[in-house]
């Protein structure tokens, strides 16, 4: 049975810890959080009772593996601050994050990066969300690879080139469109429609993205090269910044959809 | 049991027309498409046999209703050219025309637009997709009502307000969106992984949707207000165009989440 300690209690923690939890021969030992409540109510969803701890002083140095699950901007210091054991299995789940802020106390170390977005009032099914591995030596890369395979059934190595592009296109695919979906909401209330009837529309437009390339099912005025609807719509915009946007990302497509595919 | 004519065999009308034909006391007796083969296709799908034409003189002029469901940029001279009768009800399909692109030789009419992204390939439910129903007079918009709410759940009145703000809402949510996707696509070209890696984060990001606001979904980079990886990321980015737009929806996003909301 190896031991595992959480080190975070947020968004990535509670789905990676309760998934983690259900896996064969491991048992998480120890969550800590820096806000004693979060390390509580995730000890009490995984069943380790009274496992929480909110100081780096209390962190237990034997367990076999420690998830570093927090945010990016302040895991590298609270890798360095926590205390291990050299023998045991560090790994974080930050995209954005190598494997150069394990100091020489953690020869062990690894990433396991869940290509996903958490809430944590929603629990997601971890076998289907595509997990990027990456580790120092091949021996550690072995252990990590063998426990993301048994939590998903997308596991991919990941490598430099990898992580900088994948983060990239994560961005588009998920930030910048939800950024559209937020305009979308914004614009119709200038009408008494809910915001609810475009999710027929959305939701659609995202069943096409596993039958086609995203290019093939680009359609609106943009695509069919329609300047007077265009303009006409840049003209109901508020603000100039929409405005810039709107006409970029029309350029964009028409830009696209005029070149031989 | 009402007689029904369909112009157009395109994305729209075989998805309506396949709906229409299930309704109790409908009867779609004829199909025109400019194509023969694509009106004798939907002709099939909806076991009207032989009721096909290519010509505009053979359209059966003592139909009970007439859909006009044919791409936006052809339909008031298509509506102009087809003969009909003054007492029958004339319907077009199309979010960016009103009613006075039908004549007055056409005097019952109105819009009957479905809010969704069509393709032939694709056979969707028409009891989620939500219709905007529009008319000249009370007694069309109640029969254009009546059909409307035996074909979905979601029906409402347009005016010229909701169209104007409703088709710019829809080109964010479905044709911008996409085009993000599009750009997430090309972006992971540069990596071996395969398109299918985004699909679970975008589907979360649209399972969100139901259930809170997108500016209260919104995350990323641009979202924690993390210039650093902002600017790293522009330096990814091959195209101007590219770069342009990542700052600009970077900045708006910065933005919306800076104000107290």
């Amino acid at each position: 049975m190896k031991k595992i300690v959480f080190v975070g209690a947020g968004n990535v923690a509670n789905s990676l810890a309760q998934a983690v939890a259900k896996l064969p021969d491991m048992q998480i030992v120890q969550v800590y959080s820096r806000s004693i409540e979060a390390a509580q109510l995730l000890a009490s969803k995984i069943d380790c009772g009274i496992c929480y701890v909110n100081s780096f002083a209390d962190i237990n140095p034997d367990a076999d593996i420690y998830f570093f699950a927090i945010k990016d901007d302040v895991l590298p210091k609270v890798i360095r601050k926590v205390q291990t054991n050299s023998e045991a299995l560090h790994l974080h789940t930050a995209g954005s994050h190598g494997l150069d802020i394990f100091g020489t106390d953690k020869p062990h170390c690894g990433v396991l990066y869940p290509f996903q977005t958490f809430t944590k009032t929603r629990t997601l099914d971890f076998n289907d969300i595509p997990l990027f591995v990456e580790a120092k030596s091949n021996e550690d890369k072995e252990s990590i690879m063998q426990i993301a395979k048994m939590l998903s059934m997308q596991v991919f190595e990941f490598n430099a080139e990898n992580r900088k592009y994948l983060h990239l296109a994560g961005v588009y695919a998920n930030n910048f469109a939800n950024a559209m979906f937020i305009e979308a909401q914004n614009i119709l209330k200038h009408t008494d429609l809910p915001s609810s009837v475009l999710l027929p529309l959305i939701r659609e437009m995202v069943n096409k993205l596993s039958v086609m390339p995203a290019l093939q099912a680009q359609t609106g005025p943009a695509a069919r090269h329609d300047t007077h609807i265009i303009e006409r719509q840049v003209q109901l915009i508020d603000s100039d910044l929409q405005k810039q946007i709107y006409q970029l990302i029309s350029d964009q497509i028409i830009q696209w959809t005029s070149q031989p595919t």
